[in-house]
């Protein structure tokens, strides 16, 4: 805790400190758009970026990390709240508290009970296809405020703003670094300058409104901002603890996994070393402390986390001054932020969410791997059809479907010995000979429970192929580990092949493996002999 | 599809006519036995026994299963239905019939889908515990029925007959085989004469019934037992489906997990190959017939699976004979059925699943592998506290647990060089040396999104541990395939090296694994060379 603090140089003042003012300047306008997908009031959203990674910087890991509102965990958090209370009552705001604190104990416990591991279950495309649909869903369901109406009859002072807005962010976000560079501002920081555009386009916006008076002519605005920093809240409803429960997985699954894909590309950057039970415990202690300031489930946001790394964070302190400057900014008057126009975030929210739609991962995939092409597309249609839960669970089924098809397909070669060697060799790959009445299985994957049958099976294909067969030896030189279901499994083939007078040998066994067969009954019964290598079972047997 | 009628010949009808007839014998106390463990009156269990077999022979591909009620399932099908219908109501029947619908349904569909590589789900241990969990819970269920009333407050006639029967039982068990033997009947013929004792039990307690009238003394018997055929059951509940259908799935599952650990033991046994996706199909069609015949969820007995391999099954005539002879008993008068007493019935039950108590799975695991152990206790202990369904998720999770956890600890060995030879090996196993400024890594798994993560640590650490590394080599000898996500994570590792200054290569690449490469960008990107062998690179770089 706080090792980071302790090995704290001098040098590394500046780069926190550019890295933080950045940071809070691009997270006043995305904590308050996502609060508004969360469909929770503006000014929750900058409460949910002040206290959250105050305590990250407690107790993760992550250097460049920027906890705090996020747009596919407001979405998640809305579509799980929606059919609970209605959006803007305050019952929403409670359960929205609610959902970060059972969400933050998800992450805690899983942390204390160490299964950080599971950062490794979503594969690249099915996270690139859930990130990619909860975009389209997240732009798609800001149509409505951008235009001030539905799509056929728009307000058009807020259209036009909304619109206005979007071609100035996109038109920033594709021209605005490249135009500041060839006015000769450096490479960095004309990058990050290029960030704080909606920064500017929201302060424009305001300014707009409030010379034309626009509120006046239906657009719609943030309205009044409570002044002051963030309250205890310590509201909760008994009667939707249970109903919460299960959301709260997902969300604390999906917090850890969107925070660790973002932090791990960083960490790699700069050969720094994340511990993924310490990432947990960090996200679960921001989500606790969210809840407890009146806030709503928060992960670490790529897309801030970048900008952060490229400002030149050196610490978490970078992330406490944006917390800081954040809080200052709710000490200050507030009033101005009340005539912030709305179709204005809307274009932020639109703008930054089809900024996620990389479409590289699909593209890759589809050349590569089409199968890994099939999930991204499965997943990204199924949080489109039915939501972003079922996106989830889609994943889930997709990333354990495939986990166990890989591991119920190990690797088995028919070797044969390269005539004039001891070397032996996969016979469908080499040109290599086999000797009559001998079989020598060579099995690429450790043996578990997972593909106990499909090695039987191999066994048994190759037993029919070769029916006079008489020894059979198992080069282990691959297995690193044999768990009790295949323990048993080579007992039960031990005992058949017996019966059929075949004789099972084993050769090349590594050494963790054999200390642990030495425990049980196996080598003793094995019907067949042990050989150090394959060329000495070949001696003997061929 | 029939397959095995096609190549049917004369010299096997002996062997599938004694095993039919021996099952039958057993199939008429167990069939009535277990409907009672499901909350059904007993000849359901009758009707559960005859079409389903009928069309598992039709479908299925083992030739010594034995398809009908089981203990498990019906002890699953009692706690799905408990709270919708109360036991004995016309309701809880028709609910029974369509949990098997359903049942049916999901496994013809992931038959149809070929999914039945999830055959390869539970680890032996877990199902050893759920097994062992399971059947405590049937004995303990059984006691009341045992004595004719609560443990404190026995009806003694009945508890007298059911103690009774429970010593004829267990004696039967372990003394009937030896003493038949030594009365010189062949071994084989004296334990499947042992395994009629419950038929002759039944027989004799139900004679014993009549004869002294202990129907009167207050000895609940089955009572009128309607005869003739099962009839087509067409009766549905609108109104359960969908609270039916995720339990349908749990008990799919199961039959399919029951049903195949059982059979691949046999098959093994004869060398004889099973299609787990014929399998599925034919317990799904199974599980419809049962529906339609007024039964409920059905799947193959492994100790009723045993016998008929032990009586000579040779083919799936041998079940189609059981089914024959039940359907015989049903049109034969069924008096004397209502006077067979529960209390024996519930003997049977407890003598039958206290012999699945099989203690020698935890006494391997406990010695071989203490996780595997837990994972047992685990599984039992959930069952017990939890009860069925919550011991298949638990079940479940920890299987889904290991899987990732297994995924995520690949081997990974730094390579030096056996000195004055070209061999390569692991430097912590082996006298082996390496060179300043390289650093050779062997992968020994598959690169997939499950380890990338383990894979970058790893590398990470190694190059913390060896800072004046010029050179990494990965020598991917034993990588059989390399996921969209690991390729993306390669590529991240690749340009993450360059900027620090270390060449990345590749040593040893499979042949399908390079295939693949070429069609992405890594080759063109990789900073480093490609090596054909380890020997190769050590050459160019040391």
């Amino acid at each position: 805790m706080l090792q980071w603090l302790r090995q704290y140089r001098r040098a590394m003042l500046p780069g926190d400190v550019s890295a933080g003012v950045v940071v809070a300047m691009m997270m006043i306008p995305q904590g308050m758009a996502y609060a508004l997908v969360a469909g929770l009031p503006p000014v929750v959203g900058i409460y949910a970026s002040i206290v959250p990674p105050l305590l990250y910087a407690l107790f993760g890991t992550s250097t460049t990390q920027s906890v705090g509102p996020m747009a596919i965990i407001s979405l998640m958090t809305a579509s799980i709240l929606a059919p609970l209370a209605a959006p803007g009552s305050g019952l929403y705001g409670v359960l929205a508290a609610q959902l970060a604190l059972l969400s933050g104990a998800v992450l805690l416990v899983c942390g204390l009970l160490r299964i950080g591991f599971l950062a490794n279950f979503f594969s690249r495309p099915v996270m690139s296809g859930f990130t990619i649909g909860s975009a389209i869903l997240i732009a798609w369901g800001q149509l409505k405020t951008l235009l001030g109406g539905p799509l056929d009859a728009p307000h058009w002072t807020s259209a036009a703003l909304g619109l206005g807005s979007l071609v100035l962010l996109a038109a920033a976000r594709s021209h605005l670094a490249p135009l500041l560079r060839r006015l000769r501002v450096p490479a960095t920081a004309a990058d990050i300058g290029a960030k704080l555009a909606p920064m500017l386009v929201v302060l424009g916006a305001t300014l707009l409104v409030a010379l034309g008076g626009l509120q006046h002519a239906g657009v719609a605005t943030t309205g009044a901002v409570p002044s002051g920093l963030p309250r205890l809240n310590l509201a909760l409803s008994h009667a939707h603890w249970e109903t919460l429960l299960k959301p709260a997985l997902l969300i604390g699954f999906m917090v850890f996994l969107i925070s660790m894909s973002g932090a791990q590309a960083l960490a790699l950057k700069r050969g720094e070393k994340l511990s993924s039970n310490r990432e947990l415990i960090g996200l679960g202690a921001a989500n606790l402390g969210s809840a407890l300031s009146g806030g709503f489930p928060v992960t670490g946001s790529i897309s801030r986390s970048a900008v952060n790394f490229a400002a030149g964070a050196n610490s978490q302190l970078a992330g406490i001054i944006t917390a800081g400057l954040l809080a200052l900014a709710l000490v200050a008057p507030t009033d101005w932020l009340a005539l912030l126009p709305l179709p204005t975030l809307a274009a932020t929210i639109i703008v930054a969410v089809l900024g996620m739609l990389d479409l590289s991962t699909l593209r890759t995939a589809w050349r590569y791997d089409r199968a890994d092409a099939a999930a991204l597309l499965a997943t990204a249609g199924g949080v489109l059809v039915m939501g972003v839960e079922a996106g989830v669970v889609i994943g889930v089924a997709l990333s354990i479907g495939a986990l166990i098809w890989r591991a119920s397909r190990p690797h088995i070669a028919v070797l044969g010995r390269i005539p004039g060697t001891e070397h032996f060799r996969n016979v469908e790959r080499y040109e290599a000979a086999t000797a009559p009445g001998l079989l020598m299985l060579r099995i690429d994957a450790g043996l578990f429970f997972g593909n106990v049958e499909a090695v039987n099976e191999r066994i048994e294909d190759e037993l029919a192929a070769n029916p006079g067969t008489r020894h059979l030896v198992l080069v282990l030189s691959a297995v690193n580990a044999i768990d009790t279901t295949a323990l048993f499994a080579l007992s039960e083939l031990n005992a058949s092949l017996r019966q059929r007078g075949v004789l099972l040998h084993l050769a090349e066994v590594k050494g963790p493996v054999m200390d642990r067969l030495r425990d049980s009954d196996l080598l003793d019964s094995l019907n067949g002999e042990l050989f150090l290598s394959a060329a000495k079972a070949w001696e003997r047997l061929a």
